[in-house]
């Protein structure tokens, strides 16, 4: 791959050690009764100190990872997770909740200097499914449990979530919860807002507990004011979340478009029926090539359908008659009868984005050792926005790189979500880095991108959170009013400013 | 029907003259440069002083309307809503932002005597739609727009909202905002809150504007706050909202069921399939006699389909068979295949259903001004407390208005909507008064009501919004840190707490 991208090292950066970091004592003790739950070794906190943005792993190889936590605090029920945050509150630590450590966003690290210490609230010791409604198909589970144990756990019961972000296997409920994630799937229920009857969340003022509801009109949702909030108003400790039955029937195929505006159509056609494609992704001729899914210059749209009750070929057969009429080629297609997406029957194309899909966070960090910048961002705006903003990233973002760089890049992009109003384009920037000093070019180019956002009143994020890195951006689309009200909530529900300090807020 | 219910008196009500109300004069004088576009005569106030519920139109009729607001003021534009804001903050006059007046939970009336006066903000001078994007299926509406104005502007361009509250005729889109409406279908796209593009709303502190957006996860939804927030943290002056296309088939069919709790299982079952039913409301034995929709003792479930993409008697067939495998009996089903809901086709039971569905609201305010309590209340709950709740509810309330009124009462429910993890029952309420204390009567049967929705966890209301009158059920069920969060934001956004006081927060 390193031939992808032009001016990239000779050799790899090597990986640092630990004891390379030079990390100092903990700035603090635990009281007493938490320290079975608290660790202070300097390879559980330097594992604690970011997430996983190309910015982090840059920082990480270059051996100036951000402000290392003074402890690594593990609790294991709530009432640990009320003292650990009373303990905090008394002392003036920082607290910043933690799940996976899967941001891409700045959304578990501590900047600046205002607390006296820096507590990583680890969450993961809170795994387990609690209770299992199946009639009512929906569980209680705490906020810590990782996506591939969530599954396990729910598999005996013959249900799923049904919840895959991209990170699925490095990242927590809570950390869905807390960043409002996107599911894999393009269309339909795939964000984890909509799969949440209540929520459990522990604040400095007490805990909140939502009831269990499938819909309700009671004054504002307050589930959907800590759906979101990144650990700013409160610890999510635990969740019933809406369930379905796992997937009996699965449909793929892919189909090739020369003109990029008339696949966008035909993607808007599909988001605008009632066919709800599961998958419904559109690659750039870039983003197709990278992938393996078209060598012509192409773009592919890959769809899929899945379903519990039936038979989907019927609807397979509809989107892809849609997506001809608009001018897409198809590709081979075909039943598959197994569980796993993509299986026996699937198209070439569909298989290889698959592979390329799962594959591409691994490779990222490859290509950060040799010095290419290699990362992501997205968004979402409304049809009458896409074309243009598409452009304007393309163009923008790739003459920025150029120009810092001095080598051309590549700028692709996706279609992750689509929707009858709209669209999520993804991004993928590949390029040659400045060496020592791939951090501040990453932020040059994402400050670029963030202003095109702007411009085209797209969102700064669509399912990658606001963290630390995205307020910019963040500030600019929040309305002020909805800022001040969301301080004020801060300020009664965080008095002493101890949660997540400089996420969402100032 | 007056034979229906006991108890009742041997004449009408009369309807009290609005000059026998005694109203005075207003305590403040509009300023001058606003001065016209308020109004002061005692007709417009009186007409503002209340909502719809049952218990209005018998303090109605009884002489004895809430307080009367001072002044009635019509903004024409979002500039004029600031300014009658700004004043109003300066006069230390409250402001009940007014739509088209439906509410049934005491939403538009002023209690108390905190404020110097009182301002009904009507918003219905604010009654276009401003813009419509066809191709994204989306348009730009001012929030005084009556229901059946704002489909008629869509109808040229092929759309519709789509959403159709049982007060469709006489309420706003910025009242179905303000309150979380619930609209007619049954499941899929029914509430307000999802067809939200973005909002405006002028607040004591700013103007909030969210971006026009497909999806976002950038923080918490700020949409999500002002949604529900009944007037309490600002006025709703425009929304894009998602629209559909007109539906042009559309299919249904009754089935009859003599155990009832088979019924509940049919209906979770089409609740939980992929079939996704725009009617699939179940009849108790009651309601369905009351209806016409049965008198054999069967609960009915009426089902209905619809769709803009092709026929659906495919599904409607599919749904029977399910309803059937839980033990419904067909009655005739048909496909109707013009533009009204349940037209040529459509079975008898179906029609006679629809056509009680849209008289009821009429038929109560006779049967008020008879005497007799007629009215209903709604929430809703997981499917495992769904059997228990309705029949406490039928066994308590039932037993409370024996009590107070010496006859014996009917306690109908029906199921509005289904979800696959529960369902909102809706209740009626058919019993003899208390004459000339119907309003305490109403409270005491309401406050029975809430208390057994409280005891099995069932929210104090699915669609018709907290006002006033669901305070203390509201209150119970509110986590105490939202609450806080919540009083944070109001204080910050109405610091001088002029907006509908009294509503969501004491």
């Amino acid at each position: 791959m390193g031939s992808l991208i032009p001016g990239t090292l000779p050799h790899p950066l090597p990986v640092p050690r630990v004891r390379d970091l030079g990390i100092e004592r903990p700035a603090v003790e635990p009281p007493a009764s938490l320290a079975h739950l608290v660790a202070t070794g300097p390879g559980d906190r330097a594992a604690h100190a970011m997430g996983k943005a190309y910015r982090d792993v840059v920082r990480a190889l270059r051996g100036r990872p951000g402000r290392i936590p003074d402890l690594v605090a593990r609790p294991t029920d709530e009432r640990e997770v009320a003292d650990l945050l009373d303990w905090a509150g008394e002392r003036q630590v920082a607290v910043v909740p933690y799940g996976g450590g899967s941001s891409v966003s700045g959304g578990v690290e501590y900047r600046g200097d205002a607390h006296r210490a820096v507590l990583s609230l680890d969450l993961t010791a809170m795994g387990r499914v609690l209770e299992v409604d199946t009639a009512g198909r929906a569980a209680r589970i705490q906020a810590g449990t990782l996506g591939p144990s969530l599954e396990d756990q729910l598999r005996p019961h013959g249900l799923t979530l049904r919840h895959f972000p991209q990170s699925f296997e490095f990242s927590t409920l809570g950390g869905w919860l807390a960043t409002r994630a996107g599911g894999h799937y393009a269309t339909g229920r795939t964000h984890i807002d909509d799969f949440v009857q209540s929520l459990r969340v522990v604040t400095p003022a007490g805990t909140s507990a939502s009831w269990r509801l499938p819909a309700s009109g009671a004054g504002p949702s307050p589930d959907r004011l800590f759906l979101g909030s990144e650990g700013a108003l409160g610890v999510i400790t635990e969740a019933w979340v809406r369930l379905q039955p796992r997937p009996s029937h699965k449909a793929s195929a892919s189909l090739a478009f020369t003109d990029f505006q008339a696949a966008l159509d035909a993607v808007r056609a599909l988001a605008q029926s009632d066919l709800s494609p599961a998958n419904c992704r559109l690659l750039d001729a870039g983003e197709a090539a990278l992938a393996g899914a078209s060598h012509d210059g192409s773009a592919v749209l890959v769809l899929g359908f899945e379903s519990a009750d039936g038979p989907v070929d019927a609807r397979l057969a509809q989107a892809v008659g849609l997506a001809r009429s608009h001018g897409g080629r198809s590709g081979a297609s075909g039943e598959a009868g197994g569980g796993a997406t993509g299986g026996a029957g699937a198209d070439a194309a569909v298989s290889a984005w698959r592979s390329a899909f799962l594959r591409m966070p691994y490779l990222r960090d490859g290509l950060a050792r040799m010095g290419a910048v290699a990362e992501t961002f997205e968004t979402a705006a409304t049809w009458d926005r896409i074309p243009g903003l598409i452009a304007a990233v393309r163009r923008e973002v790739g003459e920025a790189a150029l120009k810092g760089s001095g080598h051309p890049a590549t700028v692709n992009c996706r279609l992750t979500h689509v929707y009858p109003d709209g669209a999520a384009p993804y991004f993928t920037v590949l390029a040659a880095g400045r060496p020592g000093d791939e951090v501040a070019f990453w932020d040059d180019l994402k400050a670029v991108a963030s202003d095109v956002l702007h411009r085209h009143r797209a969102t700064i994020t669509h399912h990658h959170a606001v963290g630390r890195d995205h307020r910019p951006g963040y500030e600019r689309q929040r309305p002020d009013p909805f800022a001040l009200a969301l301080r004020a909530a801060k300020d009664a529900l965080d008095p002493r400013g101890i949660l997540n300090p400089g996420v969402l807020i100032g």
